[in-house]
């Protein structure tokens, strides 16, 4: 498994009185579908993974390989405090037909060396051998902030399944040399959507983000002028998603991103505490923002 | 409900094979009740409640109130990064015969404010909204340092069942504001064994920790020649005190103290990744340090 | 050189275009003799020493060790990024004649072990050697957190003049036990107000804080409460402390002290960006609040 | 001034003694001439002005504004926690005919907002305002990290001489949004030479950095290949610089590349406390990794 192109990191889907709304993944993956996504990675940061139950999550994970159906890849987050509650996801995945999953470090408790993280990841990817296992790493949520180049060093020889990493840090140089690791053994996933051309410049591949849920014929934009070599105009529209980011990050990511989806005409609910949605103004506030930056022409000039 | 003396924040117990070890709890609680310690604090932090089940915290949490028979309090930590887990968690306490119970902030996703914060804890303790709720403050660890004043302020509006707070962190100014708000109304428990002596001086009544597990005479005598007014034979003590936790500290505190309890004859098999056991090595130096302090003999005065 | 009782730690002084206000120190000073203090910590955090250029600095010392004299201690801090103007400003203090001096650890480049942050505290130490020295402890401000203890033992071979620490942290355990290094060979002087009885309970002789310089006799009866072994009567006194405290960290913790100077008679000007005074409507809300708190009473009673 | 190319932030230079070794620096700039950069930083972070006395920074200054005699560009790093000292050493910079200065932000007590961050930096720059004025951003050393593109729509307001960033963060996203402020007002020099190819490719266009020192020819070569559209190559070669860095950055990295300097032929000295030199163990390791990586090849193949 190679992943190229990009993955919608999805969001969490809620009815009015707070349960899964389950329903409306089809057509969400429809959508995606049509945008030209390479897969979907489900039940991470964005998709709320640690807000649900254990039932929760497989519910939602076997929802999108069934709406899936194999048109497109289903990546699912299995991680939890507690490794064994990782271990049931993983087996569940492998169980339903997902095409691989992933982890975060533990984030209670945390590991306090490379060593101790690869023994972490060795046990969970030991659940569901024969899928593909990306480490997901995320120090600034975490707090985890291991050298990842020695991660795939010790890792290669611990976790058989290993496939690479999703790379959710603004740190390129340490990104391109996991990329060039032995050559490029393993997959390393760009995870700043924000910094995709600078991730494309030195290597990058694939990628997986949130923004891509809303966003990605503009991003696949940015990576058909970049292959074509028209690194100009690649910029110029690098510098659009940059902008329209810049009106997401006023408010807490999570929500306006939920939001946007609103706009779009996906309602999915309430995220849930400690997260909060955004308030009518602060709504009314960012649809004029995305408005004045060109989010929405430029939305609908790359459909 | 007033606790009046100590809570022991038990240790997590595995059999070799990493499952649980349930057998171990009515002699470990058979001790803690010989001991004279007032309650236990069971699944939190050094009880490795995040490491665990869903199915395996509520094993515990029954075979803990099984074991006290009433004959001490059984306060159980509930706390999860779902708050529908967390509900679950707290319904099954209410009804096992639990006498309290108690959770953390989430710490994948942070509360944002005191108001976000209260709001999780709200939706919490509903979930047993006849049992006494206790918020457990740990800033170092979940990385949520809110006021706890402001906490209690505008907690006992939204909180109906709030007891107090399990106060973990060294700022006892704080501490004492908590202890004084609205002349007491709350418990508010002090969470740092090597401070009992400087939190006492301040007005505690109460307090929950990991060290009364194995050295609760010690610490019931400090507490008593505090009360008689002997303040130098308190301070006296406490200084020990401070120097086995110092002994403890120079390693991973929680394998640290597991360490301990086998050398006290409980074998409680070995925590679980990310967290490891002592390496042979440490657990000879610990001991070492440990008996050089006059740990043992202290232990056995005040048996 | 034992300290024993309180060491005011003094605010910085100026005028309205700026400059420095050397004027207005004898006053200051004459005051907090009369307030019963035994001494002054110039020069500090609450000092401002590090927005001062090292000849104002050292005007200020000057000025100090002239009004004082002998009447009280003056203890000058010369913390600044580079060892080479620490040991200016430690030489000058020896020459007119102040009592001890002190250093918080290089904070732009930051030590990296006790080891390290002894070496250098050694080299500025070796600038006065008639001098008593006391390292600046305050991991919240520098974040340079090392074990206290352990610098006490390096540092008791590598530092001749070593007298002690100003122990500006909540971690009281490790208080005590620095207090009981080798049976009390070096002092340990209390950093936090709010916190001074919870310090006397573990042994504290000796305090230097900023609250010192306007409610000093306060925390002197405390201290008397406490030495006559009431300590029912001292906790409510370190009560109304914190209730005050709390009323000053609502606002920048500086800039809410030096108006309460202001609101005592003593003008001292604006402090130096990046510090910014309180607004006038912030002014007026402390002093509301502190009226409140009885603050303005408690400082008439113990008068 | 519009800088294009790199700009060499250089390291400090001592004697046997401590003291500061000035001969060397016409030697040095003489170097970095030939080696192509368009200019020099000075008493940065690498130079280690905050190390220095006031009167030194000062005597550096004098001798590389003098050594590069205009043949390429001077920039004087006039950070310090007294902006008083700032104003000094920015009076001094102007008056023997530098090309521009630069601060960091106050770092003993931080800035609170971009407001008075900028406040701040207005101070500093009004001290030489025919002077182009850079703002230092380095958060991850100063612990200020404001938002940029703020900080450029307040400080344009506030900032007559503001030309600029020395922007030393790998959100290169944020440095692209700072690039396109008001198309191109200001210059925002890309400060992560291990990101140099994924800054370019977003738009940079001069970059400030410790490696150049050492480096600049291959640096140089990355640029011209970008410029020439050879994206292929351009990565490969700062593949070779992330794997050269990534040898320094197991040491401590301005230790390291002192060492590197010596191995070039150039005898910096020792750094000053709490800076400390490369063991020669970990010299020779250091000298031995980078031979592996083919460094010094690389060095001479460029020259």
């Amino acid at each position: 498994m190679k992943i190229n192109g990009i993955v919608a990191a999805t969001f969490a889907a809620y009815q009015a009185d707070g349960s899964l709304n389950l329903a409306i993944i089809p057509q969400l993956v429809d959508k995606l579908v049509a945008d030209g996504v390479a897969g979907v990675y489900i039940c991470g940061t964005n998709g709320e993974g640690p807000n649900m139950t254990v039932e929760e999550r497989m519910a939602i994970a076997e929802a999108y390989v069934k709406a899936a159906n194999k048109r497109i890849l289903v990546l699912v987050h299995v991680g939890h405090t507690s490794i064994k509650e990782c271990k049931k996801l993983a087996a569940h995945a492998a169980q339903i037909g997902a095409d691989a999953f992933s982890s975060v470090a533990a984030f209670y408790f945390k590991p306090t060396s490379v060593q101790n993280l690869v023994d972490c990841m060795a046990e969970i990817a030991s659940a569901a051998p024969e899928l593909p296992f990306y480490y997901y790493h995320m120090p600034t949520l975490t707090g985890v902030g291991m050298d990842m180049v020695e991660f795939l060093s010790i890792g290669e020889q611990k976790i058989p399944n290993l496939a690479g990493i999703k790379y959710t840090a603004s740190t390129l140089h340490e990104f391109q040399a996991c990329l060039n690791y032995k050559d490029g053994e393993f997959e390393v996933l760009s995870g700043y959507d924000e910094m995709l051309l600078s991730a494309l410049a030195v290597g990058a591949v694939g990628a997986i983000g949130s923004t891509y849920t809303f966003a990605a014929p503009v991003y696949l934009e940015i990576i058909k002028l970049f292959r074509n070599n028209d690194l100009t105009a690649a910029r110029a529209l690098q510098l659009k998603v940059v902008d329209f980011i810049r009106c997401i990050i006023k408010h807490p990511s999570i929500a306006a991103q939920r939001a946007i989806m609103k706009m779009m005409g996906y309602d999915l609910g309430d995220a849930r505490l400690p997260l909060v949605p955004l308030s009518s103004d602060k709504f009314i506030e960012l649809k004029a923002d995305l408005t004045k930056t060109g989010f929405f022409e430029l939305l609908e000039k790359y459909r």
